[in-house]
Formats: structure tokens, sequence, C-alpha cells
């Protein structure tokens, strides 16, 4: 928050906290003594924290730039004897650390203290509770209008966590412009670029560089599967749909690799640790890229789908797997392909589809391009930016409390 | 290549294989026979290769989209009885492959064949070997004439691969506009957008975003380690440089990594499984990222660095590790700032530097900003636009090859 409209709040509110956002002061600070490496403290809900003292030294609020708020001291150069030589807890409920050798002084506020205990185990980059679905439990991705996402924070706040933790989300009332998409991007952070643009229109070409600028069906895929790093999220704006035929199709592919696990536990086995070949060219371009298509992270959980079938490159496996490799990857195209994991709708001129391509595949029913005009427009825009602007949201809605709880 | 252009070579050159490069005829097909599940393929050089019946289906060269050469046949839709009838290797060393029970024909060219064997392991993404380097083996990066790059397609080739091999690059001769920078860039691929812009400006700012926009010391350090997904290359175009100080540092973080595994393991256990906080905040972005300060690939091989002190949040670790965590945290830190691990060099007028963002450390000595002007202006590209444009400037190199030979 701003400096000049922190020192507006009663103390000890008004302390810099060496960061952009104001911590609720829930509980206070009971006790506070120095151990053998750490300053222990009792809240007054019972917990107690232990910070390690070289943990403290390296967060302290005021050795940071004043207007970056990044840090400007180096820990590096802590001297190996640093140790506090003096703490007290203030009548205002301050915790406050003299050092030595260093005669530096760091006052820590409460609810930034408690905010951040580590004795507690908890992730940092914390997701909400993933829902995954199917066509049994869902018809539909969430829906918004665009009109009451701009007026409203919180309604762009539960817009953004159904994404997050649906994979998918769909937007009414989106102006019929080419920029409007840009505009719905540029709400949530900044626009990733593909060798296809910032921008890409998705409608029929006569020398098209992608089977998507056809009237083909396009079975379910995750869009560029051939890069290192597959773009976070896609948005695709529908400025005209007159054609007949050309349903839009999502698949929640977390739902898919759970259905493996439980019924093809070999499939599984070979579709997350055996990598696939992926290759996207052009005259201009040759984009390569090999790994599982079903990614899991180092607690073995799925964090990543890559699929596209017409993207695949010549498989190169250990040839004795070659056989099985290929019955594993027709059951998972079999799944993908099942409408019981297919929710299927028509896109709407004004409609705006976002959706989390490293989850969800996304297709379309074949079209006949004579029968009528059919006109997406759609760019990517990766997961960080999306964690960013739900962090931020929420910020602003904890600052909002807290500034009503001051003023009661 | 082009389609035209191909029918005019000599058959069976003329073959469509599927793809946009030519490949060389080094060996021919002595033998192919049908065996169980494979077809078995017997070369010139006394090397045999087998293909399995699904592998050739879905690389029928036939069965692909006329300009995006993207598939079109389904895999998924194979018929679980598909074999083939009835081989042939004619006269002009071709293999076709009769296909029952449907009624397809798939013609291989053998050169392609040959190169997509898989019957001996070999990485399809498969990168030059790294030279790593510290200040006793290497005092700058390798250096480049713009002019030569813009005039000769080979010079671009050692270029791009001094960046892939050793982390780093260096131009002279690059025009001194606000554009040329992007114009470097563009040369490889697509430019990768931050919260910064398309294109940054390092230069001393009154009211600063980041600590780079000050005159302070730079300590060595990767850019926007809190993504997800780190840039993995950065551009710093020097435009003018009359400042007193303000040398630049480049430090090879794999061989940091190197050092660390070898005279301190403790450490580099913990910094290779134990994942640092990072965070990137302003008033209106919050990135954040979780990760081990050196990544390791699935073959424990290091294949990324991330480093930015003042970028750090506080850390959540296992309160036992705390200190451990920060004594190697120390000791990375130590090292980078070793100099011997550094590589000092004073960018002028005219220079691009070029580095790989997610192995090279970047830093620059502190100088005065009244002593003169200091502006650097760059941008970030991906590693896998790096390697499609080495992939294409390889492939014209050996159609150039090819060519001649037919020529001859």
């Amino acid at each position: 928050m701003d400096p000049e409209e922190r020192k507006k709040l009663p103390s000890p509110h008004n302390l810099p906290t060496g960061d952009f956002y104001l911590y609720p002061m829930t509980v206070t600070i009971v006790k506070a003594l120095i151990t053998e490496r750490t300053v222990n403290v009792e809240w007054s809900d019972g917990t107690v924290s232990d910070f390690h003292f070289l943990w403290l030294r390296d967060n302290c609020p005021c050795c940071v730039h004043p207007y970056t708020l990044e840090q400007t001291y180096e820990i590096v150069n802590a001297p190996k004897s640093l140790k506090p030589s003096e703490i007290e807890v203030t009548t205002e409920g301050v915790l406050t650390i003299h050092w030595e050798p260093e005669e530096h002084k760091s006052i820590f506020h409460p609810g930034w203290l408690k905010e951040h205990c580590y004795s507690n185990e908890k992730p940092l980059v914390k997701e909400a509770q993933k829902e995954i679905w199917d066509s049994s439990t869902r018809e539909k991705p969430d829906e918004y209008e665009w009109e009451q996402i701009v007026k409203s924070e919180e309604t762009e706040l539960q817009w953004l966590q159904s994404i997050q933790n649906t994979g998918c989300a769909l937007l009414h009332g989106v102006p019929l412009t080419e920029q409007a998409v840009g505009e719905v991007a540029n709400r949530i952070g900044v626009v990733k670029l593909s060798n296809f643009g910032d921008f890409f229109d998705v409608r029929v070409d006569f020398d098209p560089v992608s089977n998507s600028n056809t009237g083909l069906e396009l079975p379910p895929h995750t869009d560029l599967p051939t890069r290192e790093y597959q773009p976070g999220m896609q948005l695709l704006h529908c400025i005209t749909n007159e054609a007949q035929g050309g349903s839009s199709v999502l698949v929640d592919g977390f739902r898919v690799a759970e259905e493996l696990q439980n019924k093809h536990p070999r499939a599984y086995k070979l579709l997350t640790t055996v990598p696939w070949d992926f290759a996207n060219r052009s005259r201009t371009s040759d984009y390569r890229w090999k790994a599982p298509i079903i990614g899991l992270d180092d607690d073995g959980e799925c964090f990543e789908i890559r699929a596209g079938s017409w993207l695949r490159h010549p498989l190169q496996a250990p040839p004795e797997l070659m056989d099985e490799m290929y019955e594993a990857y027709q059951t998972f195209e079999k799944t993908t392909h099942d409408p019981q994991f297919q929710i299927r709708f028509r896109l709407e001129s004004g409609d705006c589809m976002l959706f989390d391509n490293r989850r969800v595949l996304h297709g379309r029913a074949a079209y006949e391009s004579e029968s009528g005009n059919r006109h997406l427009r759609g760019c990517y825009i990766d997961r960080d930016e999306l964690r960013s602007r739900i962090r931020l949201l929420q910020g602003n809605h904890r600052r909002h409390l807290i500034l009503s709880e001051i003023e009661r």
C-alpha cells in the first residue's frame, strides 16, 4: 500500500513491513525469548513460533529499497556470529530486535510475523483445492458477465478462481471488436506471444499454417505441446459464429489422468514416465519438445497434460516399449474422445472462453465453412499472471477488511 | 521445402516425407521383412532397424494436410488387427507398405526412415555438448559482428551455437536505435513479454520499480526467478555507456553447481532438493514461485539456476533445516561473488550481450549516475526459439549439401 496512506493508520499498522500488503493482527505476542538459534515467540492464541536469527535478519523490513521494496541487505555478508543482543515486545505488541555485532535494529509487525511463520509447514504457492470434472458433474464452464467483472473486483476474483479451480470459465457480453480479447487478457496480466503472433484468428484460411484454420474437426488437445513450457492459459473470443457445426469441446485432463490411473494403471505408468516426442514445424520454425503426456510433480501429483495428436513427432522410445506405448496412447485418446469426459457447448458472438491450457484439452466439431462465417480470436497468457492477479485481488480484499476493522 | 521445388529433384528425393526437410540417402535398404510385430529393415551399412506397425502407420508421409504437413490420420482409430499385407523395396530403394484391413499404401523415403530409426536410442531434443566455464577458462563471451550475421547463415548458426554451448555470446556493431534489440531478438524468434513490457530500459529512474533502475551494484542473478518458467534468454543492448563503473559480470551457474557438488555436497543436496521462495511484488503485480535454486532434470543433471538475492520471499522451509538452508545459500552466493567464477567486461555502445538466463547469472558493478549516461535496452526470448532457429539453419545447411550432391 502507499506509504503515505500507511502513515495515516494507527500504530502499529503503520509500521513498514517490507512489502505492499497490510497484515491483520488477529493475535498478539505474549512473550518473546532468545534461544540458542532462534527467537521464540508465544502468541495470544496459545501457538508458538520459532524464527531463526538469519531468517529474521534477512527479512528486516527496513533493509529494502524505499520504492521497489526489494531487499538491499546482502545476507551473504552477515557476520558468522550474528545474533540478537536484546529483544523486546513493546506495549503496542511489536517485536524489536537489536543485533550484534552489527549495530542494527529490526522492528517486526506482529501480523506480518504470524503470517510468515514457518514453524508449521504450509506451502507458499498454495493453490485452491481443484475441482476435477467430467460430463456427469459439469455441463458447462462457470459463466460470468464481462460487464459485471469490469465493475466489481469481487466478481473478477470469483471468475479467476473458477479458472484456477475448474480449469475453465465462460464470459458473456465481451465486445465484438478485434481488440476485446486483448483487453480481457490484459485485465489478468501480460499476453504470451507465439509464432502465431500476439493474437491469432481461428477461421478458414486458404493456405493454412495449422489444422485449426480449416473446417476440420479438432480432437481435444492442448496448444503448443511442442514447447518446453506450454502456454498456461488460452482465451478464445467468439466474434462471429453463423456456421453449422463447430461446437466447442472441453475435457478435464486431470480427470482423464485420474481415470487412467484407476482403470489402466500400466498405461498411466507409461504416459507419466516415458517422454513423447512433439514437433510443430513450418517453413520458418521448428519447435520440438519431448516430455511425458501426463506430467507429474515431485509429489506424484498431476500438474500438466500435453496432447496434440497431429503435433506428435515420430516417437523415439525404447523398441521393447513401442507397442505398449502406442496402446497407452490410444487409451488416452479414446478417453479424451469419450463423451463421458467431454463437455460440449456452442460459443456465440460475444462469448469468451478461458481455460488452463496445461490442464483442460479443447477441441471443436467439424463445421461447414460454406454454411456461414465463424471467427474466433485468441491469445495465450501464463499461469503466473493468473496467480499474480488473484493474489492482488485477495490482498485488496483483505486490505479493505482491515481498514474497515480499524475504522470501527 | 517447397513442394514445387521438390518435384524438380530426382526420384526418390521428390517423395513426400511428411515434413519440411530433405533427408540424405547415405545408406540404402538391402532387405525388408515382415516380422510378428515389426518391419525389419537391413541397411547397406550393415545396421538393422525394426519399425513397429503402429509407428509406421502413424507416420505415413501421405496422411498429412498438404499445407500444414500436420497429421490427418487418427491413430486412435487404427484397427486392432492392422498389419502390412505386403511390403516391397523398389529398385529406387523406397520402402512400400500395403496395409490390411485398411486399404492404404504408405511409401517411405529411406533417408527419412534411417534418420528416425529408434532401434538405437538417441535423444530427440539433443543439445550440443555444453562448455562449462569460469574465469580460468574464459575471459569473455564469444564475439561476433552483427553485420556478418545478417549476411551469412553460417555465421548466424555459429553465434547461436555459442549461446547454446557456453550460455552466452557478445555482438558488436548493433545499430544504436531503440528498435535494434528487437531486431536481434526477432532474427531468432518471438520475444517473451513480461510485466516490464516487451522491451525494458536499464538506466537510472527517479521512481524505480526495480533495483536494476538505480546505480546500485547488482550481484549476479537470473531475471524473473519469481516465475514458474524463467525467461530462457536475455538480450542486453548497450546504446550508451559513458558512466564510470558499471562493468558487466557473467557467471556460469552450471560451473557454480559443479563446484558446490564437488566441494560442498551437503549444500548442493539442499539447494537441489529443498525449494526456495521467490517473490517479485509491486503495487500492480505479485509474482511468486517456489523451486530449488539448482534445478536438476530426471537424469540428475543441472538444467536451471534460479537466483536473485533481493527477489527472495521469506523462506518457508522445515524449521530443522532453516540454519543449514541459510548456510547453503550463503555458500552459493559466496561462490557466485568469487572472482574465480566471474568474467567481467565493459559493454560499449553497439554491443549486445545474449545469455541463457536459466544458466548464466548476470550482474553489474555499481556506477556513478552523475559520471555519464548509461543506457541498456533489453528483452527476453525463450530457449524454444533458440532451438527452433538452430534446427532451421542446420536444415538449410543440410538441404544445401544434399542439393549440391544431387547436382554433381
